[in-house]
């Protein structure tokens, strides 16, 4: 076998079952290797921003990672957004990246460039093949490195004679280390800040994030009269009836310095403490104000969910299943569209346990508080910045879910970023429910644009935060990618086009004019 | 003034009027200059890649870099892949990237990143300021740096406070150091080479591919029997009646080898020895044979037109005017639509004085032979082999080149990494007509699938190379970006819709059913 198929096989041992791929010729042999090692599922991307995008949404739910496979330098570079966006969330990504066979690097070919640079920035592990017999064995140590807890992006660089030489075969699964249990002083500390009476919030981000985590957490909050909220963008939460309807920590650094002001022991679990998304002139980086204790009760390396679980014992909380959220009795809105009443008919009408994938920036809020109430549902968040993550992010997810209804809830402005997402949710025949938030503007810059006392932009600044003058017609980019869809100008238009999308399996698109 | 606005100022002091630009919160201030500093017109694109793809576009029409201006890492990751094709045609560009505020790099909030381990591998000049005061005077060495023979990309990091503080005011432009003159040793040298009278290939390049250069070895070759050609992927190119019909230097390596197999003199000017593309198991890297001997006529920093001039004059090579190519009497083609009859139909409507973006891969070919006897056209090749080129290119150049007609000859598997383009193009009312040669494949992979002796594809092969199921339906998609079009299944509609096309001003997209 080659070292292509060794290191196939080497994944699919590891139990690695998706390949989402944009290959070009340095791949060749890779490509081939899909077919003659059984196993693996190759999820074709238009780009490469889809490929890296679909594989962070398929490790936030499958809970492991998905292969990439992208061409060298430039095709990589093409997905370094979406994985900056991994990196953030802690998501397992195995990154295979072709390139000039070994001898030939020198000639300096047009598509020779230094890949290391530019996959460093967005990998916890960077390694590049010399010869076919590494292949295997680096395949297996790259999967392992990418679930070493917290997990994170790997990047295996095959040159083209490493993938097309004989190899001895495939390599055998690497060990992953579990995550590094609760640490007794930390829990101990932890509950002696929480009984001291003092105002406190508890910070949830990694893997207290999770269902246990979330109810723990919830327990606490009951026993000790402790604020809880998620950090500003998780990676993934379990939310709506059932579970608590935890706040996401404000996003402006002086919304959070307020919040904290009158804090005085925050607790961390899984997350790091707060710091300003941007620094502005007046507003500092860490938002903690200096009379406030922090009590790390565990790292994102660490099993939070566990320690959340000790602290609740610890501090003798009961269970509170009956105080948690109740299935709210929502009613889709009326009237005209806004973030208000779509987010509003969106929670009346999704269906139970569904994944939402909000990267609705400044459209999605009034969503996100509706839905607390809203049936069970999974939640993932914009963990990076990135803009370009909701659509990739979502056909991940449904991959990784057959079985669950995806929502997409996307700002018109970063849907563009990754657009060609949707013709492989139409490819793949995904249950991918598409929500164009389509308010034709950059809004976040208008608002940052404000925030920089610039309250009169100029023509300049106009053209760069408006999307209107042509406005997108987002009904047409679908069904150019074979997606059916419809516009929606008012909310009544908006449930309408929702009964009719979730009525259905596969995917759809519904324009929401905001 | 702050910074951001001595930025603006110094750029339009050093000559630069563009600025092509997708930016984010750290570079609210920067846009804001634009409106405070007249002079630049700012023009947007939804996603980087069009940023960076519409300045190396313009400048290889301008002869003189625009600014790109884009949001921290992953925004500017975007971009990497077409400055890279700039870094490969030597194009001038200069990055303008935001980054946070230096004070608040230490908090290693969400959008942080290694932004020059990005910058570096598509840059030959990376600077961060650390202060307002730097700010002007970076820039007008970024401005230099990007113009300094061959050209190159220069990326200047601006830290949000460095763009919000006080400025001392615009730098002074740098003198731009002119392009090493030919060499007379080298001149020598060629003319000795050509005069052996054994068979010579003199391959043109860099600034060679100039007017200039093409019709001085024109003369070189009449004088003395020699083929000329250009490189494989030129930059740009002045092609069609009045103009010498040269070949491109053949892609595949074996072709390559044959091609030299029978050359004892190779004379490079601005070229760079021939090397394969891609390495493949039983061919070289480097295609010029141990028989033949190489003589650098000028290097790519040197001014290859004067060396070819020269060279000219030393062999006593004369005008050739009268034996160019004439204009062909080329009729449209009739009948099933093929990249043969694509390209036929082209060159015969093609209007006098176009601009031709070529990103057609495997179904330009054709149209390139065909062209040679069109009107007078300029030709703009995929230099560094990273897709998506073509239509960024193609609004750049619009943008440089507002009185000539601009037809982007485009893939339809390349044309999506960056479809967001026509968004721009509808936008700025640019004259740009796209031509999609939809094959609904990645032909170039099927033919590499072959040669890597993978003649029955499996399906996971079937499934990357193949971008049918469904197929894209490329005038729903531009109409969704505000373009108009019509679909071509016989050549027949092609040259009816080119008609269309070419009566009026504007915007138009014809998609090429192959």
């Amino acid at each position: 076998m080659n070292g292509a198929e060794a290191l196939i096989r080497t994944a699919v041992a590891s139990g690695v079952e998706v390949c989402f791929a944009n290959p070009g010729t340095t791949e060749m042999h890779l490509v081939a290797a899909l077919d003659a090692a059984p196993g693996m599922r190759a999820v074709l991307g238009l780009f490469e921003g889809v490929v890296t995008g679909a594989a962070d949404g398929y490790a936030r739910m499958a809970g492991k990672p998905a292969l990439t496979l992208t061409h060298l330098g430039p095709g990589f570079a093409n997905g370094i957004a979406n994985l900056h966006n991994a990196r953030r969330a802690n998501s397992p990504v195995v990154n295979v990246i072709g390139d000039q066979a070994t001898w030939h690097l020198a000639a300096d070919a047009p598509l020779t460039s230094d890949i290391e640079s530019l996959a460093k920035p967005v990998s916890i592990w960077v390694r590049k093949v010399k010869t076919p017999a590494e292949v295997g064995p680096a395949m297996a140590e790259a999967i392992a490195a990418s679930q070493r807890a917290p997990g994170g992006v790997a990047t295996l660089i095959v040159p083209a004679d490493c993938a097309w030489g004989e190899a001895p075969g495939a390599a055998r699964p690497v060990a992953i280390e579990a995550a590094s249990p609760a640490r007794g002083e930390a829990i101990d500390a932890a509950a002696r800040a929480l009984r001291a009476g003092e105002p406190a919030l508890i910070l949830l981000g990694g893997s207290a994030l999770s269902k246990r985590g979330s109810l723990a957490a919830a327990r606490i909050a009951a026993k000790c009269g402790a604020r809880v909220m998620f950090v500003t963008f998780p990676a993934r939460v379990e939310r709506g009836a059932g579970m608590p309807a935890f706040q996401k920590f404000p996003y402006f650094p002086e919304q959070g310095v307020e919040l904290l002001g009158s804090v005085r022991q925050l607790v961390l679990a899984g997350a790091t403490e707060p710091v300003a998304f941007f620094g502005y002139p007046n507003t500092p980086s860490r938002l903690t104000p200096a009379g406030c204790r922090i009590s790390v009760l565990a790292k994102p390396e660490e099993d939070a969910a566990g320690a959340l679980e000790a602290l609740a014992s610890a501090l003798g909380a009961g269970a509170i299943e009956g105080e948690l959220a109740a299935r709210a009795s929502l009613a889709p809105a009326t009237g005209k569209l806004t973030p208000e009443t779509l987010g509003r008919t969106l929670a009346a009408l999704q269906p139970a346990g569904a994944v939402v994938v909000d990267e609705a920036a400044t459209s999605g809020a009034p969503w996100y508080a509706f839905a607390g109430g809203a049936p069970p549902h999974t939640y993932l968040g914009l963990t990076g910045g990135a803009i370009g993550q909701g659509l990739p992010n979502a056909v991940g997810a449904a991959i990784a879910c057959p079985d669950r209804r995806v929502i997409a809830l996307q700002a018109d402005g970063s849907g563009m970023y990754t657009l060609q997402s949707l013709w492989t949710a139409a490819r793949e025949s995904l249950d991918l429910k598409t929500i164009i938030c389509a308010n034709r503007m950059y809004r976040i810059l208008k608002v940052e644009l404000a925030r920089a006392d610039i309250s009169q932009p100029g023509p300049a600044a106009r053209a760069l935060t408006d999307l209107g003058k042509p406005n997108l017609d987002w009904v047409s980019l679908a069904r150019g990618m074979g997606v059916p869809g419809e516009r929606a100008e008012t909310a009544e238009d908006f449930a309408a086009a929702l009964g009719r999308a979730f009525a259905e399996r596969g995917p759809f698109l519904v324009e929401a004019v905001l």
